[in-house]
């Protein structure tokens, strides 16, 4: 775990605590203790992933919470391969959905444009795109937003995810998109040690 | 501002501080202070993101880094609307981007299985996909990690993606897919009030 000890080059506005808790030290988890997972601490997540900016305030994540032994098992049926035990083993799973009806909270979200949610009413195509580019962003605010409730996350899209949808989303149209295991890490919550990563200078050009 | 004084139902593992600094206070930012944005802070924001899962670790988060005035013009061109002038008015844009070809780093980034970079090489659709999923939940982690490295963001995806791709990207193939303007903010950041946000029992089921 040497990228743990990788020491910025410039002051953080968090302390280091934070940046191993939130980045540095956490893993994609797949090892649980018996502590359970509150609702309470799952809206924790929430109520810090929510302010996270999406186009136009839209929103469209949508998440389908798990506990029931009766309820995973359905989901257990569409994983992938190894997906399979990591879901049963998980505290709580949640299925990630983007939600193409959005638009029908856009008076709320965005009243800056009372059209908006008329004008996109019949564009379909436009908004099962707009749902899912957010959505897909929105994961990235709650995977931070669930460590920072105190909580591990173990992300996994090996799935069927039609299957998904139609177990659960033949009523509300929602899309799948991903799992998250969630729970309290056993140890560094991972059998296996942290793959490398790119640097700055590999993903980056400056012009 | 009356969601930054929500107050979580069971204590985070962050201080309010943190909280704040990170989701409950941090605005889409367009009113910028005259500091500039240095190289090593994009770096110590990537260093915290970069550890944030992806599929496989796969990665495929690209960014482009515009500082130059004749660089951030070629990019003003393919903005629409208002965001011509964010961007104009901003310190530094980046273009974040998903690259297809990042499976030719898979044999360092994925160790466990030695032959996935092979066997993605022909499959160019199902690359595209990859990449552009994951780059999407990454762009969740780079804003939050910029945040955390002191800076603020102001994410924007009103643009030409196409034109963007072509002036930029002819050679490597990226695909633009969101402009964050980066710098520090003036005050909140924001001439607007913060728009509200759905409650956690408005996009969560429980089963």
């Amino acid at each position: 775990m040497t990228e743990t000890l990788t020491h910025p080059t410039t002051p953080l506005a968090v302390g280091d605590d934070v940046a191993d808790l939130l980045f540095r030290a956490a893993r994609t988890t797949s090892l649980w203790t018996d502590e359970p997972v509150t609702d309470e601490q799952l809206t924790s997540a929430w109520d810090l992933a929510k302010f996270g900016p999406t186009a136009m305030n839209t929103l469209p994540l949508r998440v389908l919470v798990l506990r029931s032994g009766e309820a995973r098992e359905r989901l257990v049926a569409h994983m992938g391969g190894n997906n399979k035990d990591r879901v049963a083993n998980a505290p709580v799973s949640l299925v990630l959905a983007a939600d193409p009806a959005f638009h029908q909270h856009l008076d709320t979200l965005f009243p800056a444009y009372p059209g908006m949610k008329d004008q996109l009413e019949p564009a379909a195509d436009v908004r099962e795109q707009m749902a899912r580019n957010n959505a897909l962003i929105q994961a990235g605010y709650l995977i931070v937003g669930l460590r920072a409730a105190g909580l591990a996350a173990g992300p996994m899209n090996g799935m069927d995810f039609a299957g998904v949808d139609t177990e659960f989303f033949g009523e509300s149209g929602w899309k799948s998109f991903l799992v998250i295991n969630v729970g309290h890490a056993e140890g560094e919550g991972s059998p296996y040690p942290r793959a490398p990563r790119l640097s700055f200078d590999e993903v980056a050009q400056v012009l």
